[in-house]
């Protein structure tokens, strides 16, 4: 199997200027879970093993596999800008390092640097996958204009809600799916199978870091709990339990929103309303019904190692705990 | 001949979330010469006209010109959060009429906007184009670097210069040639002679931008006379100046350009020393050369219309006033 990290460190970004690509090596190095370009990969698994289309299949995956990951990692790098993020993955966010404008460039040139090694895709594939990488890239601006537009709005449904994560987190990793597969040589049934698979496996992954912001164990989740409480975001749980509350709950519970002064006790009272309303198990239920939309959708593929890889992953991914 | 700017006035940003779109919408009505569209189709129209290869061409190659203008609008857009520039073009820039978010945001959206304009060129011509604009949007992101770094250089040499305001300003002129030209049926050669022809008028373009900040006429240059020389920015002219001084003028020059509480005189003192080493026409020299090397170009063209036309924007580049 392709080792996709050393794939990674084996980009070279020992170019001149240094001050353009010493901030795209660092956030390169910086880890992560590389969920994004073995989805890619994956997929192409599933379709040479199922019909062996292409015997060099993987290999011609992992162009676009890569640019699957500088693009999310140059995603992270100007979101840390706009969030004024300080830490990301244990290290200094770039613009802390260095500053604003260096992660403004840096970061456009990641962006170009994503298109640079999706020109390797074998060029009978490149007008379908570049469409479709542009179709994601888009997806991920709009869901985050949709987020911060939803920081000011006074209404936001749950459905909306649905929508911006949609945009923002799946999209991203439903064309990682569909494109593995395309290069791979999958039909249009299975370019679909694989496209809903993704979509659904991001929903839960997104509702799950909801979820384990308020619920999660602070030993294992990696961040301190109860931080999207503190700042009121718009997350499910909230806009769920918004949507379930009695009139008086809604009143505590939009009191408590507006508290900034004790952190502490607002995490815990907020909390205490979501385990009166039950909303981790309403929660729980969405997210448990996009986990076997998911896996619904790997029965119409063909069925090999790789097929049950993703099976364990869409399970994995909702159990998960950091 | 095709319109350039009703092209670029249909393209449709009415799109959700507004906050996303507008900016963009903004940024691409504020005008501007159109120069490198204009280029494209110009190429186009050298290639067709002198063999009618393909009579499709210049419709054709559209979507490239229309790519190449919004992401040059994208640079202007980016650039200026970064050097907090308040103007463009007579309006607020982004960052000041909406923040500084917004203007990353929207600026990312627009560079991807740009590359699914590019994703309707014609299938067979897509995997070199790809790599031609991938080729100059890294120039473009290494340049500005470039003149970042000089800022707080020490030594910085006219060869020093000239390589970075290719990267900066002429590898986007040389592609947009290069890729009208190929769209329309272009062989090696004519890409050849078309590439080296933007090149060429992109360095002069560039040296007449340094000459007009201290010898141009105030009342049509349309900006501040002197700009360069206040902020002691390492143009041609001072660093022509540099190494043309002897160690008294050159001693005379430096302290003038550490002084900063009196802008007036430290513009009429740097000029009076720039008239003194005869600065003027050794950049006008410089430029003319390259002038020159690009009309040489278009000899190796097809001759009609358009080739008579970049032949006449040559002269216009380097006679121009504003």
């Amino acid at each position: 199997m392709l080792d996709i990290n050393k794939a990674i460190e084996a980009l070279n970004w020992d170019k001149e200027p240094r001050g353009l690509y010493e901030p795209i090596a660092y956030t390169l190095a910086s880890g992560g879970k590389r969920l994004r370009p073995t989805l890619v990969l994956a997929a192409a698994e599933v379709i040479v093993n199922g019909g062996l289309i292409n015997g060099d299949a993987i290999e011609q995956a992992l162009p676009a596999a890569l640019a699957l990951e500088v693009f999310h990692n140059f995603t992270l790098l100007h979101d840390d800008v706009m969030d004024r993020a300080t830490v990301r993955r244990g290290r200094e966010t770039v613009h802390v390092k260095w500053n604003d404008n260096t992660a403004i460039l840096s970061g456009d040139q990641m962006l170009i640097e994503a298109y640079k090694l999706l020109s390797d895709v074998p060029a009978d594939k490149l007008p379908k996958v570049l469409k479709w990488f542009n179709e994601m890239a888009t997806g991920i601006c709009e869901g985050q204009q949709l987020d911060v537009d939803f920081e000011h709005a006074s209404q936001v449904s749950i459905e909306d809600y649905m929508h911006m994560i949609e945009l923002k987190t799946s999209v991203l990793i439903a064309n990682a799916m569909r494109i593995g597969g395309y290069i791979a040589g999958a039909n249009e049934n299975q370019q679909e199978a694989l496209y809903q698979y993704g979509l659904h496996i991001g929903l839960a992954f997104q509702i799950q870091d909801d979820i384990l912001d308020v619920y999660g164990d602070p030993k294992t989740f990696g961040k301190a709990i109860g931080g999207d409480i503190c700042c009121g975001k718009k997350t499910i749980l909230l806009l769920s339990a918004l949507e379930n509350a009695d009139a008086e709950t809604k009143a505590e519970l939009l009191q408590w929103l507006m508290t900034t002064d004790q952190n502490e006790a607002k995490i815990a009272a907020v909390t205490e309303i979501y385990n009166r309303l039950g909303i981790r198990e309403k929660c729980e239920a969405v997210m448990e019904e996009h986990t076997s939309l998911a896996l619904v959708q790997l029965d119409r593929l063909p069925q090999n190692d790789a097929t049950d890889r993703l099976r364990v992953l869409a399970e994995q991914l909702a159990t998960r705990k950091s």
